[in-house]
């Protein structure tokens, strides 16, 4: 008997256990990485921001041409089932619709007809909870926003993954890959900011606009922080005061090395410990987060 | 029942009609794309060149560091099966290896069991065989090699996919994608060649070193057309006495309309023909074919 604390999946219009979840093989969310998706989180169970990542999902949908048969507050209503399902108070809630299969001979993705799915499994960090991520910057080009808009979150990760393993390969543990100027992007799942002089910098465009990443601008703002959506190079971060990578997966993470020379003091910075601090206190408030129970 | 002929699939180690085929949600070959595959053809019983592309998808394997727990003589014998179980004497035959799933909780590939698909379908063209393909040069960017590599044949084709869209907004059927200086690189699973004076020009970079394209390049060369792998302009294209596709989902394709321009006489060219009727040819050929019944 599957236990579903592993996992709950809505598919084919019904709940299943995360181990039973699957695609068709000819689904060309797969065969062409044809998909959108999404990911909220469920912490102490409350959805986080669950409109701004319904918004971003619907309109990444609409700019690949795909739509499905929900409304909003349906969708809403089916991951809040998948999580109940699983009783997790901590969750990773992800929503992805994909093109679907074309008919028999066909390429045409116009006469497909896409496919919903969704899951809800515990919790994951990107790195462990109070431990600094170790990362190297890759010459590796991030996927450029020529090829495929960014805003529109997507899986064409391989360039991530090799990034991945050239950190492995450097005794790091994750990467940010650049863009053809060799300015930073992003990384496997994050964001990046650097930290100097009370003046927070993070790449603006050719990256995913993270809800995190929103997230800590709206709060460094507000905290009367300086924030420059712009250019970020490799020695703007080698010579940062701090480091950290936002992520639904994990939120507000510090970066302690790059390339293997330490950041700052080499822990958690204090303007990074202010923003986490500040991330999860959002937690809280009703104007972020709602109770799965009330959804 | 679910009739074979539509399809046979090979999945966890057993074959399945492909209407069963199905792979895992939290597998990253979907959620990242992160998988290598191959595609070869059975043409009136018999693979084409079925030892290249064994070759390319072992090489791509390598390239993403995955394994698989079969020697290519297994993986011929489960391709073989895959087609015989069908019954089809023309053939489309996929062969897939993915990521795995990540421990849980992990997001490191290294921990994953990569796993290993494969299928057979009825033979797939990607334009009506004898009608010349409509096309578009898009001035989105094909992905480039500095984020992947595109020795490794992948499904990253987001940017294919909207190129397609756009090319049904200007009334055309298909897509050919440019790199960041507009040179021409390739389409949804073809590449090109234009013909001038008897020169075929295909490019040479950024785009994927496809069988068929390798079959046609042999073969003009033993016809006497010099062949430039190199820069391949829009202007080029245009101007071109012929312009055809190649790929394994239907060999040598004249392409008659380029941005609603008529190209040569609008109907295939005489180089073109030749090249078909050579390239069909080769599958008599036993340096190039081996029946399906002997693999």
């Amino acid at each position: 008997m599957p236990d579903n604390k592993q996992g709950v999946a809505y598919v084919d219009h019904k709940l299943v256990p995360i181990s039973e979840a699957k695609i068709s093989l000819l689904d060309w969310g797969f065969l062409h990485s044809d998909a959108t998706y999404d990911v909220v989180h469920v912490w102490r169970g409350k959805f986080f921001r669950l409109d701004d990542h319904l918004e971003r999902f619907c309109s990444g949908m609409e700019k690949l041409h795909m739509q499905v048969s929900y409304s909003p507050d349906e969708l809403k209503s089916i991951l809040k089932n998948c999580v109940k399902a699983t009783g997790l108070q901590n969750a990773y809630v992800e929503m992805i619709t994909t093109r679907g299969q074309p008919e028999q001979g066909s390429r045409d993705p116009r006469s497909c007809t896409n496919q919903f799915f969704a899951f809800a499994i515990p919790f994951v960090w990107i790195s462990k909870p109070d431990e600094g991520l170790n990362l190297i910057v890759s010459q590796r080009q991030r996927i450029p926003p020529g090829s495929i808009d960014p805003s529109i979150k997507n899986y064409h990760w391989l360039d991530l993954v090799m990034g991945q393993y050239e950190a492995y390969d450097k005794g790091a543990e994750t990467v940010v890959l650049t863009d053809e100027n060799g300015f930073i992007k992003e990384g496997p799942g994050f964001n990046i900011f650097a930290v100097k002089d009370s003046t927070l910098t993070t790449p603006a465009t050719g990256v995913l606009e993270g809800i995190t990443r929103k997230t800590v601008i709206e709060l460094a703002s507000t905290k009367g922080y300086e924030i420059v959506q712009g250019n970020l190079s490799e020695a703007g971060v080698l010579d940062a005061d701090e480091v950290f990578a936002t992520s639904t997966a994990g939120g507000v993470m510090p970066v302690t090395q790059v390339n293997s020379q330490v950041i700052g003091s080499g822990s958690i910075g204090p303007i990074t410990q202010i923003l986490k601090n500040a991330y999860w206190g959002l937690h809280d408030d009703v104007r972020y987060s709602c109770p799965v129970a009330s959804v």
